[in-house]
């Protein structure tokens, strides 16, 4: 049974929706009578069932037309699991390891059925609040962001092909508006949506909102976030979007992604970090006092930039001599100069990087 | 009688074609017996026809499917018409004073039905070499370019709007092309395209495709051409595609027109200006040695560049408490000082003029 309009799913309907859809039933070993349904989204924004039989298991993430927010609703496209679905095959393609499988998409529903990503995956934010280090973590998210990034981008691409995945990709008006507001908006002016631990943070906020040379330097960010088609972003790549085992990270939930600056996920994902630092003095007690933990950290975020440098340039250098056509090989005919100094220029992180320790620091010191 | 199929017009199937089409028609005074057709476009790219009666007068440009360049056929797609009647619209809608009058617009047949304009009207190019003085020319180029680009911008647009006018206008795949490849790329590297007058100047030419710090600031320059959608712009705002008299100043042909940096159609005009400045002194003679009309030039582009600063600032401080999302005024407290620094980072054109400059001293000094 294909369901032609839109309505939400219950488990029991799931069941039945999943029967029907020969590239889900399949997943489970086509025997759906012992298996077991969890719902386990919050119901603010999406629906996300477990579906484990005896045979095999999947994800089915089914969007919701609004956000919960403090307590009131948000209209908030379901288009969004189009913009969803089309990242996670995208990037899935260009790094297969660490990107859940994507198995069936429906558009009129709004759903996506997926790889489950079985125990013990958890979200990286609760293994970085646990104090639990993950020694593959640089490694896997600078493969990536390094693939991601690159194949997505003039380095790689012509720019007619570019020009087209741009154009197929552009829609996603709703949810870059909301990165507009709760990102470049609303830290920087009195909004309903702020909060922080008042009365301690009032100061701090206050000298956020204040602070002319932090906000230009945030609205030359916003610029560039809302005009520059330079790679297929996440775009919400904070540390609750990455799931993590010792020997596994998977990138999930890109439904914000879009064309944009390659340095907001870089600088997304590198932020969160820096948070995740400046909060464990609040999680240190008399058995672990998460000294050895910073450091970790510390070492997480270097590692995870020298590498994504690394394998950034190296995919460059291995298709100098391909269809990219940002610099072309008849031009910079002395590449390794050019190469050393031109992703200084391009990638340079340090304007953003600057400006979320700049807010770190004042709101978590 | 309308054309479902293109198929290029001569004179005689123009008149059954102009008779058929009242918006056209009219602009005649219904009176087809007496008028006077010229074709004068030259058969390259697209064909022109002047189109004068006793009552009216009109121009049609239809595009060809190709350009004829050095000999050969490029293809090049008749859907620029469909970008160039976008442009002049919107432009036209913007700054009607210095754009043309569109009538109507064909898209099967790749064909804008447009104002005349009559004699003495000269393309600026030819003006400047012939050393005519242009009293207007900056008050009125000035003014052109801070409303057609402050208006299609985020300045005084929401993202949802700039984002539905890019996608609408986001096709314009082969004239960017063409562009990157004639302004960003040739001319660093061999190509057959290239001509200069060798022998003399095959040293300055080699010097440029020699020079590593131009090329990558050129980059740079190709990069946010590609990429950055920060206003509907001309596309090719040299001076050929510029029509003066003493009282009027009308841009043309904006068949290059895409949602690109503002930077490109300023720094174009600009440069090109330059460039009729160094090329003064090959047209001086015995009777004008050309120093007073140099002078013109130099104030010229002095007046454009500072006359459009106030212009667009104007139109931003005007319009500060309007739908524009770049600077919110909740967030922008202070705009005076704001404004006054912003659009130094936002509109800086020292380095494209930089380039302009340096491949103009080298190639016509």
């Amino acid at each position: 049974m294909a369901f032609s309009e839109y309505r939400p799913l219950n488990e029991k309907s799931l069941i039945e929706y999943i029967k029907a859809e020969p590239s889900l039933s399949s997943k489970l070993g086509n025997s759906l009578d012992d298996i077991k349904i969890k719902e386990v989204g919050d119901g603010n924004l999406n629906f996300v069932f477990i579906v484990v039989g005896p045979a095999g298991s999947c994800v089915i993430k089914q969007a919701l037309p609004y956000v919960r927010c403090i307590g009131e609703s948000w209209p908030m496209t379901k288009e969004r699991a189009y913009f969803e679905a089309l990242a996670l095959r995208e990037h899935g393609r260009l790094s297969p390891e660490h990107v859940p499988e994507v198995y069936h998409f429906d558009h009129a529903m709004s759903l996506i059925g997926m790889r489950y990503l079985e125990p013990p995956h958890i979200i990286l934010r609760k293994g970085l609040t646990a104090g639990i280090e993950y020694p593959l973590l640089a490694e896997h998210m600078s493969e990536y962001m390094a693939r991601t990034l690159y194949f997505t981008s003039l380095l790689y691409r012509s720019t007619t092909e570019h020009k087209r995945a741009v154009a197929e990709c552009c829609g996603n008006v709703e949810l870059c508006r909301l990165t507009e507001q709760v990102v470049f908006s609303d830290p920087y002016k009195v909004s309903q949506y702020n909060h922080w631990t008042s009365p301690y943070l009032d100061r701090d906020a206050e000298a956020v909102r204040q602070d002319n040379a932090l906000k230009l330097e945030v609205a030359e960010l916003k610029s560039k976030f809302c005009e520059r088609a330079q790679a297929l972003i996440h775009g919400d790549l904070h540390t609750g979007s990455v799931m993590v085992t010792h020997e596994s990270t998977q990138v999930i939930d890109p439904e914000f992604a879009f064309y944009g600056p390659m340095g907001f996920d870089i600088g997304a994902f590198l932020g969160n970090l820096i948070l995740a630092f400046f909060a464990q003095d609040g999680h240190a007690d008399q058995v672990n006092d998460r000294k050895t933990y910073k450091e970790w950290i510390l070492r997480t975020i270097e590692e995870t930039w020298n590498l994504f440098h690394k394998k950034f340039i190296a995919l460059w250098d291995e298709h100098k001599d391909g269809s990219g056509e940002a610099y072309l090989p008849a031009i910079y005919n002395n590449p390794r100069r050019i190469v050393g100094v031109a992703h200084v220029e391009d990638f340079n992180q340090s304007r953003m990087l600057a400006n979320e320790q700049i807010v770190s620091s004042r709101l978590l010191k």
